[in-house]
């Protein structure tokens, strides 16, 4: 754990590095964990990371590296040598190695591995066949596993010999003679029970291990509705492959969560990634909204003769578009999180349905007086006061059915909700609310 | 673990509910676990969920309920009499107890507690001491402590005779005789260590405990970047109160991000929350965005001679003021993105201030030659081109002096940035854009 003594360490580096000379920079990463000195990295622009790192000991880099999220971690690797590389992963477990590897690009990959003995190189192999989104891509190989037909007094004197167990082993695992999965141990029940008792009366069968090939999304809500420390992995053929521990689930729930939150915005970057990379990951969204911005404008365009007659209409109609984008971004993100805990399904789509359109009229009009009320106040115009509250509620119902529809229909093409759907969303009430409030004012003021 | 059988039956209970009859439920309800029920309970609309709730059998109503997001959890326990309620929790964890019953109005929490032993209410009294968004609020009491002079001998025998250990439980506390924390002990030590060792030669003693008004996101992080499953809680003269484990910080990861997510779009309501109290949620949002977006109507209104004028200037408008409001919407999710991981900091702020503005101006200069590309080709008016142009220039600029400013004031004044931000960052470009444009407009067109 991080004392405060190391955090002191970290506020120094991150505050004073300038002023420190390089020794004593070193002397302070010293003292600090890898997952501190990551974080100090991820907190750091890019030139000062780059000091920093340069400045750790090669047994040291790989642990960091490990920590690091990935596309700091790919900077990192992209600056080291093959030599360099291979010489910080070494003491790595295999799974760490297959994790910072798995992002390389294959010639390099192949360089690698060729500096590895064939055993280590063979499961690292193993590792690098399951996809980075799947439970085979988040597992680790560390398995205890016994037999059903062992003491507790075998199996504790076979963990004593162990020296050490991996790290967040809660339970250890039950196959028989050929590797097939039977069941699991927790380790209190091991030190709890009578050691004369046998494995197989003792374990708990009862209990699905996770396959291979399951969605780490779907991994995660497992672990968090169960509150798993530790959860075995099994292939197609009941095999026990190996384990995956909450440690890595924890950085998936918060991956996931930082995608809904960037992807609705557009951004997709480290926090101090340099400008040319930042400024490439947010251009498409901003040109796909100025696209969209001209799709709202040739919807005004066609209002040009109203426009031109009453020049109230430009100054209040940004308000209509406005509310209507709030509205649906609002919609979007409740089904938004609801696809993400998995609680929205055909059986209850209906019901959400109907409460989006109930809470869109009943804030429509208590809105609709207000902003009838506001506009009557500045311009006293009776009509128009009426209008702009017509118009507001009929894009206010319009924003449930774009935040309703458009999550659904991305995703059934597979894409990202969080990332399509709010740039469509407001389209589609800029385009109604231009259209409705424009529309209703050619029909009754001119 | 949910089996996939029991995933069916979650999908029978939501999808045909209404096919069933109470006794097929009921049955299908007691196959399933507590935190599925709960599941289920969160993906059902509030009619369903409460004859869902009304089918379960006391004893698993407790469980059910300290699964449950706070705000259903609420909704439940205020249907349920004082002596349901008193029973449903009887066979709960004292801090679970204290979990359900810190959300209940005084009066009634004085009723129940009032039917406990003595005992019991005195610890879930202290339970009740601690805010809820901190270390203390997320303890748990069921620590395991030992002293330091016992041989790990003494510590397995003691361990076996309780039977079972409490979940999560990866590590026992040392202590001395008045109960002040010492370090602490891995199971996984004990397990492999030779039995006539002594506590204090194995113990971890250079880790620092957590305090109880540590703020929850602290903890969280900490857990995170130590990959910790519990961790002990010290009051402020150093005595062990409890332990915190990984199964609360998740929740605590999991609401944090949540918050960030549904904060922006000013929505803080469960998926199927009644049409009532989700429009009342959501209203204070959409009277903000109401009341800024007549303040950006007001700066248009400055300029009507020469929207009067010059119709067109109506029409492109918005697209400075939309693609202002995408820009600093990406910047300020970026900033606060890295005031929740704790990335920024006074020394980084300036470098993230350079480099966002160098994103503003490279892609300002990508964007404002699409943009004044595209007016031409619509208008064929050179200056009306070169004038959005500059115009979108300057608000990406703006946004960029909003998008980070604003939540950094935001945090200063100990507002939630992310429920504050975006309306008022849009306002700031919206202002700005309207101003830039319509009042270069007025300089060079007429």
């Amino acid at each position: 754990m991080e004392s405060s003594k190391n955090k002191d360490n970290l506020k120094i580096i991150l505050d004073d590095s300038s002023d420190l000379s390089l020794n004593q920079i070193r002397r302070l990463l010293n003292k600090m964990s890898a997952s501190e000195i990551a974080h100090a990295l991820e907190s750091s622009p890019p030139t000062q990371r780059t000091l920093l790192f340069s400045l750790l000991k090669t047994e040291e880099e790989g642990d960091v590296l490990f920590e690091l999220g990935e596309e700091i971690q790919q900077d990192l690797v992209s600056k080291l040598s093959n030599e360099e590389l291979t010489e910080a992963v070494k003491e790595l477990e295999l799974d760490e190695i297959v994790d910072i590897l798995q992002n390389l690009p294959e010639e390099r990959m192949k360089k690698i591995l060729s500096k590895m003995s064939l055993v280590d190189r063979k499961r690292i192999e193993m590792g690098l066949i399951y996809p980075d989104n799947t439970a085979g891509g988040l597992l680790n190989t560390d398995v205890i596993s016994v037999r059903p037909n062992n003491s507790i007094e075998v199996v504790i004197s076979y963990l004593r010999d162990q020296g050490e167990l991996p790290e967040n082993t809660d339970k250890i695992f039950v196959v028989n003679d050929d590797n097939e999965y039977l069941g699991e141990l927790s380790i209190s029940s091991i030190i709890t029970s009578n050691p004369l008792r046998i494995v197989k009366e003792i374990m708990e069968s009862d209990i699905s291990p996770l396959k291979t090939d399951q969605d780490d999304k779907e991994v995660a809500i497992l672990f968090e509705r169960n509150d798993l420390i530790s959860s075995p992995v099994i292939d197609e053929n009941n095999k026990l492959i190996g384990r995956i521990t909450i440690d890595d689930v924890v950085d998936v729930i918060r991956e996931d969560a930082d995608q809904n939150l960037l992807g609705m915005a557009g951004v997709a970057e480290d926090t101090f990634a340099p400008p040319g990379r930042a400024a490439r990951s947010r251009v498409f969204w901003l040109t796909m909204n100025l696209i969209t911005a001209f799709i709202a404008s040739s919807t005004i365009n066609l209002f040009q003769d109203v426009l031109d007659k009453i020049v109230y209409l430009a100054i209040l109609m940004p308000i209509v578009a406005s509310m209507g984008g709030v509205a649906a971004t609002q919609t979007l993100t409740i089904v938004l999180r609801g696809l993400t805990l998995e609680q929205i399904n055909t059986s209850n789509i209906r019901w959400l349905f109907k409460r989006e359109l109930a809470v869109s009229i009943l804030n429509g009009i208590v809105l609709s007086l207000l902003v009838g009320f506001i506009t009557y106040a500045w311009f006293q115009e009776t009509i128009l006061s009426i209008l702009i509250s017509c118009a507001l509620i009929i894009n206010l119902i319009s924003s449930v059915i774009a935040g309703i529809l458009v999550p659904l229909i991305l995703r059934r093409f597979n894409q990202d909700p969080a990332i399509g759907g709010s740039v469509v969303v407001t389209t589609v009430t800029d385009v109604v609310g231009f259209l409705s409030f424009l529309g209703l004012a050619t029909i009754y003021l001119i």
